[in-house]
């Protein structure tokens, strides 16, 4: 059954979505100036109608409210129902089926409406909503469930902070919050006349470089007789502000409105390395302050939702805050609305990443409405680019695609295995959904266009002599650079055979002489595969280094991109300016995920983990523990040199699969041997805590 | 060359008349409440980028204000351009080549900039924007040129008018202002506290009805002291109003502040009949009245935007006020953003008009550099209805497509062959307009879809035996009712031959017994038809009687529907309710078309009136006189029972033709027999004044 719409506000759906997106996406700024996005943004439609059928055996009052101006018809009646009072208002539904329809006008907010039945509480009915654009559909919800409270701004929590120091520095004051935080600043008590300046600092250097910096505010006071407060105008990030005020000026009071997402931190990791657990702590601070109204890449820049970006922080919530309302509201104003006209930020990966990430979320969360409601949107975005196939059948760059992969240098031009790679993926994704959604018509043009493009993906760029994939092709001719990143992808996919799984082993990843991977975004991806190929001690090895690293150079949250070999005043650096890196950026978050796929090993393997499997890896460490969050429950997991815990969740069944010198035994059920001594074990009771021996 | 973009508000082409738009569409009321309208409204882009290359001899201040946030960059420098006022800014342009970029955005009102040169008047550079949306195109413009107001609110001017009488009637009192207005009602000096209400009425009846009217206005008025002023909260269409006034509140005065377009009646027309010089000022005013921000239906009801009836309202403009600028405003509103996802008003037929109306005003101004810019929008509507067609290719209704074509009843099911001859000429106008673009491969293909869909029109629905089209085919049954409207557009589209015409004329456009057209919408296509078969003198009969009844009945503006046989007291119902016809509609204002394009008799024969034909008609009067707006000029014609005068235009070449008894005499030019005593005179000397004796 669905869920009721009664007693929350409802719209045409995405659209809450599409309309704070566009005005979340504004608010980055450049020393004082706007940057605006360099992707379309999309708008809610402004003229909608309601409506929603009632079948009550007796009267009801229907209480309601809405946003909008509105006319309220019943049973399509032509004279409008009266009413008195804007805000809200109240409609008697007489015995029996009725319908009722709103016509909601506006061009500033969302449409929207909020509606609640006196003695019952529900009775079956779903409010529909049609644009006047050819369809109706079950309408929208979201966060807003007070009547006094319509869908605008979105709902933050808020937390007051005082700074951990204040220091006299050259020409004014330097404020340390302690660690990477996000919101507004308030000075209580201010006196006098004049400015006080506000620099921001993710860096205490940043800070300092003043109007270097890249966020400034500048806060004008005026108080003549009984001291006032003043807040910064908008909200920023950072973890230092150098304060200058003018001559006259001061305050009683510094303090900081920390805004955010409330969250449950519903995933856990902890090991016998507490360097290890730091990293955790600190990934998971840095993936909370990028989740907000949806999953940015960095909160000082760019504050954007970029569709790749956002595929690596889908995959690490799933392992600590299992927030999916946020990862719904990103893939909603990812898509936006239609015509498609360009990639999704420009990028032709970005565009395939996005149906990467709906697969995740389905595979994680098991939600088909969801799948469903967006399903027309895939499809015509996949249309899209089939539209944009070249004679070959391939995907190339057209003037104004960016062609991202990652920042190392390549060549871009024509035919890219790596995105035929990511094209041949979401083909198959799309018709996996076409099939479950009874679409047979689309399933089986789509397997069929996704076998053949992965021949022909096989045919031109897997090279058996130099044992992976070759990048591109041009006009017919063969670039035979052999690159990562089309290799690891393949592995990920599944798309190779245990042969050729090795020899990407031997040729690519292991290969000290292939051209390194510039950014920690395609990092991920690298050190993902080299867990599958069971490098897990390694990983650790290099989320010890590289994560590690950052903190050794005080980082409270992690970064865009590092360099170890780089000086330390030219960390901060990047796109040709002294602070423009973001040291608060989502994907530096990655070692969740990988200690919670790779370490703890969970993963599920039908949608809404009804099967998963546990394959624990101690990394090389004495012991790891750490709980994972699914939609029935958690998932906890112990593992130490000779003993594995798992407790499950509610439902679904599990495989415990581990590597053993002899038979493990447990406490409940039998171990089947898969042979090379690894062992399969069924965790199928709910909630029980199995204890093996290894 | 294009003209100068400097000094005027730009924006991204066909924003702000889409912005306004979805504005004004939602200004209908019925009893208090909005009537939105039943399609879908679109929104302006939130987030543009303008761009212009400079090239200039010295360094020079531009002069720039911005509706919108915004930032500025000049040669692609990252760091923006500072600058400190909001409103008006200046840049520093150095000598040379360089491009400056301003990304604005904004989500209430449309981004939109403002910039002049200071000593340089223009250097040919042209400002373009893109919305992100994968291609840069001109900036477009309008009737903003004031730096100092943006485009919002459309520009009306406004005159005060004072009632022609004030009555006391029961309960309050009635205002009359003589004929049919629009705009404000004002209440100078008010005094008092309490409620006055303003009952609106476009007949005498609708305000007295009170609550029955379809507007009123309820104005709370509370002066504590001095007299006060009060003004009506909207703009309301009325020639009437009912006052009612709380016991204790008066005021000195009333007025009205009447809103319009300001027009310059360039067409005029008289003969011997005053009746008909009367009908054609009437229909001048009622025309008037209803071209604002763009051409509506009615002013009362829908004050909103359909093509159809559009159509009719840009013929007429084209013989009075030959305003473009509000043509061109309808067309875009009109056509709106894609994806297209219904039909035009979710009418069929009205998709239809819509490229009908584009030819139409090709025709009459000659201007390509519009139909070039709206050529994509066509192609894609286009593409629209080929994407629906049958498998016999033909168009018929699906569930929530509205197949209109007349009021009157008919069997509105499967392929119509009004419909399909609508959709043939459509398929013709845009091959037509990608030949002369040069996109020769959509004309080609569009010719021959043209072709072969007239081929089918002839050989499922002309029906010899009958001499005229049938209506339609269901499901392969033919449907053999013979109805007016497929043979009059089939002679309008100038599909039929010389017997075909001949068989229409008396089978169908004379003959009695075929079913009564209902609408006047229709009707105006109806005595057109009637005028192409040479039946002025008929039409004018129509015209004196139909048109001369609705004055009889004290009409000062045209009405959406008229019926003689009507008891004056049911002469305003409509749709179901008392007063709901509309008193001041559009279509209404048919005779001015009529009487100059078949009277005078004026018609470009090539776009912009290149070259035109003269061809006047006495209809059956002692004589007549006028004068038909052209781009290059005014066209003065004069006829009486033996002389002829055309005063010619600037430019361009007329044809004179004539019917005579005797071969005609010039005093310029000699006159070639046609045969059939038919007479043409080459009319080349511009601004010449020919007097022709017959």
């Amino acid at each position: 059954m669905s869920e009721s719409q009664l007693s929350k506000w409802v719209w045409y759906p995405g659209d809450y979505e599409i309309w704070l997106h566009g005005k979340v996406s504004v608010l980055r700024q450049f020393r004082g100036y706007i940057v605006p996005p360099l992707w379309r943004l999309d708008s809610a439609y402004t003229n909608v109608k309601f409506r929603r059928q009632f079948d009550l055996p007796q009267p009801e009052e229907l209480t309601i409210s809405v946003q909008g101006e509105f006319a309220l018809h019943l049973d399509n009646n032509m004279t409008p129902i009266p009413y008195e009072h804007q805000k809200i208002t109240s409609v008697l539904i007489p015995t029996g089926k009725h319908e009722l329809t709103i016509s909601v006008f506006s061009d500033q907010v969302i449409p929207a409406i909020y509606s609640a039945l006196g003695l019952i509480a529900d009775d079956g009915g779903e409010w529909e909503v049609t644009a006047h654009n050819g369809k109706w559909v079950k309408a929208g919800s979201g966060v807003f469930n007070d009547i006094d409270i319509p869908p605008q701004k979105f709902p933050f929590s808020y937390e007051t902070i005082i700074p951990v120091s204040v220091t006299d520095v050259d020409g004014g004051i330097l404020v340390d919050f302690g660690r990477e935080t996000f919101g507004y600043v308030q000075f209580l008590g201010v006196v006098g006349k004049g400015v006080i300046q506000l620099y921001y600092g993710e860096s205490r250097e940043e800070a300092l470089a003043e109007e270097l910096a890249e966020t400034y505010d500048k806060l004008a006071v005026d108080v003549e007789s009984l001291p006032q407060d003043y807040a910064s105008p908008v909200t920023r990030a950072f973890r230092y502000i150098k304060l200058k005020a003018d001559e006259g000026v001061s305050w009683r009071e510094l303090s900081h409105e920390y805004e955010y997402l409330p969250l449950q931190q519903q995933g856990s990791f902890r090991c016998s390395e507490a360097r290890i657990n730091q990293i955790w702590e600190v990934s998971a601070h840095t993936l909370h302050m990028n989740m907000r109204e949806f999953i940015y890449d960095g909160m000082k820049r760019d504050r954007w939702v970029w569709s790749g970006d956002a595929n690596l922080g889908f995959l690490i919530n799933n392992y600590v805050f299992f927030d999916q309302a946020v990862t719904k509201r990103t893939l909603i104003a990812l898509r936006g609305k239609e015509p498609i006209e360009t990639h999704m930020n420009t990028i032709m990966d970005y565009t395939f990443y996005w149906f990467i990430s709906l697969h995740d979320y389905y595979l994680y969360t098991g939600d088909i409405a969801f799948v469903q409601a967006n399903y027309p949107k895939m499809l015509s975005l996949l249309e899209f680019c089939l539209n944009r196939r070249n004679k070959e059948g391939m995907m190339e760059g057209q003037p104004d695609d960016w062609i991202f992969v990652d920042w190392a240098e390549m060549d871009r031009r024509g035919e890219l295995s790596f995105e035929q790679l990511l094209f041949c993926r979401s083909l198959e994704i799309v018709a996996i959904f076409a099939n479950v959604l009874a679409d047979h018509e689309n399933g089986s043009r789509l397997e069929q266009l996704a076998r053949e493009l992965k021949e022909r993906i096989f045919s031109v760029f897997w090279n058996q002599e130099l044992g992976g994939f070759i990048h591109s092709r041009l006009d017919g001719e063969l670039n035979k650079q052999l690159l990562k990143y089309p290799s690891m992808f393949a592995l990920r996919f599944g798309y190779l055979n245990a042969e050729q799984e090795e020899q990407v082993r031997q040729n690519v990843l292991l290969e000290e002489t292939v051209q390194k991977i510039k950014t920690p975004f395609m990092r991920f991806f690298e050190l993902e595969a080299l867990c599958n190929i069971g490098e897990q001690a390694h990983v650790l090895g290099e989320i010890r280094d590289y994560w590690g690293g950052m903190l050794d150079l005080g980082a409270t949250t992690f970064w865009e991109e590092y360099d170890p070999a780089l000086a330390d005043d030219l960390q901060y650096d990047m796109y040709g300016d002294k602070f423009r890196k973001s040291l608060c950026h989502a994907w530096g978050a990655a070692p969740i995920y990988l200690l919670g796929k790779y370490g703890l090993g969970v993963t599920p393997e039908e949608p809404g983990y009804k099967q998963y499997r546990v394959k624990p890896n101690l990394c090389g460490l004495d012991w790891i523990e750490g709980t994972i969050p699914t939609p029935n429950g958690e998932l906890a997991v112990f593992m130490d040199k000779s003993r594995i815990r798992v407790h499950t969740n509610r439902s679904g069944v599990g495989i415990l699969e581990i590597t053993s010198e002899q038979l493990p035994t447990a406490n409940e059920g039998i171990f089947q041997s898969m042979g090379n001594k690894r062992y399969e074990l069924m965790l199928d009771r709910p909630e029980f805590l199995y204890e093996i021996l290894y």
